[in-house]
């Protein structure tokens, strides 16, 4: 996938009680880049008034003057990294947070996942005379909270949530708290951190320690975290129940530093890739990654193998997301613009990449000729999670079934099509064995298997067409 | 008033059925100009997709590329010239048109005017599950449409006009027609042009003229029009009553070269300096206007008092809105940012200085101590209005009561303030004798007089606070 | 004129002994822009760092937030409006005021006027090793000074200016004074004006009543004025000649509320109107002005013929310059974006049009048709200057001789050409008539006669073409 | 280093003969990235006209819209990435590459690397009435070309490189060829690439791998490159002598995979790597990197040393440079904000920290406090290069001889002075060891041992104040 541009999830971040809570957030949001670089948002309150920057692309271009920071006034915020469902879609509106007025007051939420039951949610809110400015799944939780008969915000906010299916790790800001609710699959991560009276809520420990916050521990599945003066406070909105993390966060979303459902990626990672070396070995000189979302996995499959691990792709960390349409000149240019493969390490040698995940494999394919035209002898894959044959209806924006490589075809078929010498795949049990166990924990492996954990609408998922261009 | 800077009310313009919708109602706009220039916005639609483009700041500003309006793409389009109401404001989901999806699509909303029950219209649709994003009475109207139980679009929009109360000229865009309301009162203007199979609707007949447009008629008071590729076509939602137009558009808001209110701006105003000029004759040596404002009525006091016209005071047309914060430089620069007085048409002159209305009257006094230090041996002022001693609730963005130089003063008293040799106002009757009459019309002279002819929430007025910054 | 956009010169401001001298030569400026709108900047000094902001397009754009402003510090700054030569050209090396370091410290210079020896001053630079970065007469004279063999900063620049032939009026920042010299024909403007121990130099009077500093006099042509806190100093650089003067100044560039070449414009301007209506009388209702360049001669004309002067035309000061391309919608809108007959006004009635000057005669084509379509019954045209013949050499941009509608046309040719009932131009005679006499004060008319005052090479003109895109 | 911001060298880049020349130089010039992040240009042409966009910033600022890229037209264009040698200058002159019209035509100069005797030239330049707009060296080059008596553009360049003292490689563009030179000493790294007819020059072959440009070789020390529609063609302007290439380079600032001075990059760090294993081993469990700068040298040290490599750090690729001053909040994230130690990796281990380089040492010993409270053991410094101990005059923008930490301490006071448990550093035996050696070829390690090989006038070095800010 280090191959490939997978676009992320989101990322999301609530603080409270610091001075500089939009800044917290700012930084927060740095850390959590890597789930979403195409808009982020900030919204900020000292209480009275409400101060919201927002834009499209990475933070560095949304917040490209100080002057953009220092408007987010007060002591609570919370903050949005997105990734488009759409992709093409540039309406506004839909960065997050959103806010708007209720009848107790604003509120602005932030959300990471996607909900499996907005289409029914939206019709019948819209027969009851809602009105929708973006096709996010935040505005409808906004919608529910406004018609329920609750009076409090939170118990408004409980009204919502009971009322929504599918993944959600989300945050809110009203005028006197925040709050942060995980749906009771506990699909998408998040968690709590601390520092004396003032409190995070990140989607990734990483922030955290950023912030210097200690972390406590995740935001359970059906729980709902309410921030404040008076510390943090928590109320459960659904029964427990055995979870369904998405093991893609360990294989590839999170950042190996981050503690995750409960443990540190690089640990799973690692694992993952020692059991790929048991499970697939190679007859190969040297291992080496994609970096960087594979360092660790191949670092594991290298421990095992005892092959050498070596640094054979450099990649090229400005390029990032430029505004460039892809050119004929750059299209020739391919894989190159984000590795450049190292001659002197590489030539006449048998190779065995370890790559953590493949989509449509098109890219693997070209790296592979890349490297064969340099002299390497031998391409061997290994990569650290199963074959993905089946769309994720949770959160995580794979192409169609069709364009999947793995789809309707055999390990040795795809072998065949990238051209490579040989072709391993981490199986389901070894990435299970790969990953923490214990009471109540499961995961969501529906992408490789097919088994949805939560049922969803037919036809549901990116139903809602945005017709806004803004 | 040529001398102060009254908040202005809005323009608002629709175009059916021109290849170029969004230019047109660019251009539209520009000729509107004067209505607003503290944001403008453009919806346009293709029939499918709705694409929308805003901003801060006059036209040039918000449109200051060439994409920006190329983006806007199809056959429909509205737009819209805005004064914020709160002036402070910065929230950008307050810029018009708003947007957004109801159960039978989407619809976008510009208005001009100002509505007198939004207090509780917002407060029932809040304690019934609405949310807001603005504090504008658009959004209001959008919701009341959303709410409706009726079918069609044309039903629900009239429901919701039938609903709210107060001044309004609006414009709609659904994706199959554009849509024009103005309140039974009549109170802002708005009117009908066609060019072949295409409609406009604009709050001035100077923006069909510069399109190329026919004037056909005024939009009538209580009355819809529809507009499609069928054409337009009239739907009354409101019994004719007798109307109770502005008269502050005919003195200073309308551009002279518009028709509004059934006849030429100029016209009224010309007859304003002439029965000026009988009610407040002067003893001086030449006329003057405060351009361009009171040109055309500074033109009918000397046509009528037979004092010589001269071009007294010059303009700087570029110095317009800049961001500039009024440094202690600026402040003794004074009114001389907006005016030079031309020496040698000036000195050793008793001169007659024609202005439309005097709000705060602290500019003119400024301009009567400049005039008098480059020698000018008399100032008397005729305003061709009476004075302004009541608040607007109707739309005009006019200063506390007490900041108004007319409250609780008799003209000598205001004379006596502003430091000038003679004072004189024209009369609500020779002002309503200077306007056109006939049957079933009739004006609004509320801010002189305190007899409003709609009724209005107590306390009603500016107050929804936005505490959203944006 | 008003009709038509002619590219103006250019306006230069100085500034010196003022806390605030960079905000003063920006409000200096906003009271110039009618001398250049397609680029601005301002250099300043505290007399150790040299600060400069500038770009393309009028001063509220270039200067778009107060940060650019503020950053402009110290005690002297000079600035500029231009206009460019090329028109195409955007190399923002062309952006006045240039700067360079000399070995005696840095200079920047901004420039109004043209140059007609520049060919052979750039060939011999050039040989000798000069280096060009713009295509402007500024970066001649940096070079000449740079060059020069003298000593001191001060004769380092009269040795520039004497080798430099055709129109200057030039202002220069040192690390240790302000600078102003004026070609010996005094062919532009350029006057001192003094506020206590601060001195500004601006092209013209209009600048000064808006900072407040009393005019004292014109820089008279060959001399150069040295400002700094000892208070300002005169140098003549060449000898007393006969002027001049650029007529066209008085006819059309300079403001009505300057005072110009010692003399109000709006005095010389109301003149030319009544010379006219006696030379070229005419019988019809009304006349009115193109506004806002020949309100003064319109009025002029008016009270000598006893014909009354009415606004036929009402200008949308909003429109300016806008990015916006001409495209179809555009051209057929044409003349009306930027004046809008007033229909009450005209209709029916014998007009005469009181215009400054005819360049092309293309816009006045269409305004006659245009208001003939509203119903005016006789069109008659009145000019308040000769036709145009002939280029100009020393800085107003005329088009082609070819494209001048007066070249090889008799006035009966012109009047058929651009179809108005009649037209009369003011003789040579009485526009000289109109303007300040006196011992050895002439007035340069080439563009009307061909009698060329300063020698120029052949070919000279507009031959520096320059090949960068910036 | 991976640790500090050190100032890079910059980068350039020439491309003759491609259709899209700028688009290439662009995705060149995000190869080079790494060694300039202040400011980037390109300059292109398409023989007649000269196109320039620039900026401050990073590529993907400065050219944040596709339209500055189109704009750049024609078959040839140099580009440059820059880093500021005073740091607070903004002055935009200096960004480069610089242009200028000779005689000859126009010019573009794009350099890397440090001149030592600019402050002599630029005196004699000026004496003689050369003027400046830059602090640049490559604007001293342009005005020697200038003013040298050669006829041809070629004997121009020459002359010119053949008067200026220190390191240089230079690319230049005329309107018939681009031109690349690079001085006697061969300090900084440059190398040509062919495809068909087309050439490219590039700082690194890294850009010429992006572009699928062939590597032929280094232009070799004393030599001048000249391509066009011919071909490339070698013209040497100085004798063969022993090299004095940068060692630097090798040690830090280079990419891994580009092939500089003859030989891949990461070979030499590798083998920096493994003698600094056996020169300085260290007792304990698990080797660390600083990604990414010191990967290779830490996997070469592992692989000798036996102790396993792990990814103890995580760098968060996204901060980069932001626009954030550091507030106070910063301060205390410090060097979190670019590194996250893995908690899971480090806790309990005796880690030993492979360190390219130590230029002041202040983040290092803030690393080790921050390691040692997630629970690391024993933390064990080895650096791949010798103590920085003098200054460099060549082109590295190194701190003041006080600021850095070796000046005046032994290794022991260092140690103690960052408070790790064990220090060493590689020697410059050692170093040389593990770089190509060969006949004629040597290295310059004057910031280790204070042996400069080009002599300097004392006080040269960021003598000329640039007193300009744009």
């Amino acid at each position: 996938m280090g191959l490939e541009t997978l676009r992320h999830h989101c990322g999301v971040i609530a603080v409270w009680g610091a001075e500089n809570s939009a800044e917290l957030a700012f930084h927060g949001l740095y850390s959590l880049q890597h789930r979403g670089q195409e808009a982020s948002g900030i919204v900020s309150t000292d209480g009275t008034r409400f101060f919201r920057r927002h834009g499209f692309g990475v933070l560095s271009r949304v917040f490209d003057s100080p002057e953009k920071l220092t408007v987010l006034k007060g002591h609570a915020a919370i903050g949005h990294n997105r990734y488009s469902t759409t992709g093409a879609s540039e309406n506004s509106f839909n960065i997050q947070p959103l806010y708007a007025t209720l009848v107790s007051g604003p509120v602005a939420v932030g959300h990471n996942g996607n909900l499996v039951n907005t289409k029914k949610l939206r019709r019948e809110l819209q027969e009851n005379g809602a009105i929708f400015q973006s096709s996010t799944d935040s505005e409808i939780i906004i919608h529910l909270m406004a018609r329920s008969k609750e009076k409090s915000f939170r118990k408004k906010l409980i009204d919502a949530v009971q009322q929504i299916s599918g993944a959600f790790s989300l945050v809110m800001l009203s005028d006197h708290a925040i709050y942060a609710a995980r749906d009771p699959h506990g699909i998408r991560p998040l968690c709590i951190g601390i520092n004396g009276d003032s409190t995070v809520i990140a989607s990734e420990s990483c922030a955290l320690d950023l912030l210097g916050y200690e972390y406590v521990r995740d935001v359970e599945p059906g729980e709902l975290i309410v921030a404040n003066d008076k510390g943090w406070e928590s109320v459960r909105f659904a029964e427990k129940q055995t979870t369904h993390h998405c093991i893609f966060e360990l294989i590839y979303f999170s950042r190996p530093d981050s503690r995750v459902f409960g443990e540190f990626v690089d640990k799973s990672r690692r694992k993952m890739g020692k059991n790929l070396a048991l499970e697939h070995p190679a007859d190969a000189d040297i291992v080496i990654s994609v970096p960087d979302s594979s360092n660790t996995a191949a670092l594991g499959f290298s421990r095992r193998s005892e092959l050498k691990f070596e640094l054979g792709l450099i990649r090229n960390h400005y390029v990032g997301r430029t505004f460039i349409e892809p050119t004929k000149a750059m299209r020739e240019m391919g894989v190159k613009l984000k590795f450049n493969p190292v001659g002197g390490v590489l030539k006449d040698r048998r190779v065995v990449i370890v790559e953590d995940s493949i989509v449509r494999g098109t890219t693997l394919k070209k790296l592979t000729k890349l490297l064969r035209n340099i002299g390497v002898k031998e391409v061997h894959i290994r990569v650290s999670s199963p074959p993905i044959r089946f769309p994720c209806y949770y959160g995580m924006d794979f192409p169609t079934k069709e364009e999947l490589i793995a789809h309707e075809r055999t390990v040795e078929e795809i072998r065949d099509k990238i051209e490579v010498d040989s072709l391993g795949y981490l199986s389901v049990e070894n990435l299970l064995d790969s990953v923490r166990q214990g009471d109540g924990i499961g995961y969501c492996t529906a992408c490789f298997t097919g088994d949805y954990p939560i049922p969803f609408e037919s036809n549901e998922f990116n139903e809602v067409k945005d017709r806004f261009d803004d």
